[in-house]
């Protein structure tokens, strides 16, 4: 088996919001995605291990935002390589509270969307959370999304060990993987 | 709510195929994702209607074709605007059979992926099934692989309704959607 092959798959990126009475956090995924269009659903993998899985599960709600291409990278340093058990990781960023009372990044957002979680499913490491659309909005049509490759590639990003998509690199046949 | 902020959610675009004793059959889908590491698992939303979907069920397999940017427009054609009740979608193209069964697409494929289904979850309209990683192979790590934006902007390409990403654009604010 080649997994080099996975550097192939395309992702963005995002940043995933949740809040539960005081407890709010967010963190980065690349494995969001839209699964059925009417409703509009959304599936999220969210890591066991997460702060934020937990106040999605207490909350029954997450948001997305999707970032630019042109982040601030202290947006990646502070939702994906810090932990909300420690910190406020939304007070140093503009963001607001949506409908469902998830919090919604709004620094370096080309938009968000916000579900209610409808349904979720356990896959061993990671829980699938399903999600009902239940408000979004598109902060800028003509900016360019932030793309996992584009991240990789350029910014020499690499996935933390509780992505879905971590690979151990001694698994690989060459690294860094070309993307 | 501003449906044209779920053109900033980012995919690739693949060739899901599945056999079951003397049916084949493959169709063109934008939803697959990782969403486990350890062990690595592969999820695929796809429409209860597609004659695949009903082969993925009794196969208990599907092959993930990872399509070039650079792809043969004759095999988006064929996969996603044809049935294979009416065809053998494979016959025009090169492909092998995996050690599932499965059908992979080989023609114009940066490289792909077989997974044994494991589990799958009934999301309404689609059916979400999660495969455990079985065989992969990069077939050339320096191609370029096809975004499902590349397809929208560049080539014009729209989703088919039976896609999870299908929008009615009688739903959006502009149309066609700047991508």
């Amino acid at each position: 088996m080649d997994l080099n092959v996975l550097f192939k798959i395309t992702y963005g990126l995002y940043v995933v919001g949740a809040a539960s009475g005081s407890k709010m956090n967010g963190y980065i995924s690349n494995t969001v995605f839209q699964v059925t269009s009417d409703p509009p659903q959304f599936a999220v993998a969210s890591h066991k291990n997460n702060y934020t899985t937990e106040i999605i599960k207490e909350g029954k709600a997450f948001a997305i935002s999707i970032l630019r291409q042109d982040y601030d990278p202290d947006i990646i340093g502070t939702f994906g390589y810090r932990s909300g058990r420690d910190m406020e990781k939304f007070a140093n960023f503009t963001y607001k509270t949506g409908k469902t009372g998830a919090p919604v990044l709004l620094k370096d957002t080309a938009g968000w969307l916000e579900c209610e979680v409808v349904n979720s499913f356990d896959l061993g490491t990671h829980i699938l959370f399903i999600g009902n659309l239940v408000d979004c909005e598109s902060i800028d049509d003509a900016v360019e999304p932030l793309t996992y490759n584009y991240y990789h590639a350029v910014k020499k990003g690499i996935a933390p060990r509780n992505s879905p998509t971590y690979i151990d690199p001694r698994k690989l046949k060459t690294f860094p993987p070309k993307v």
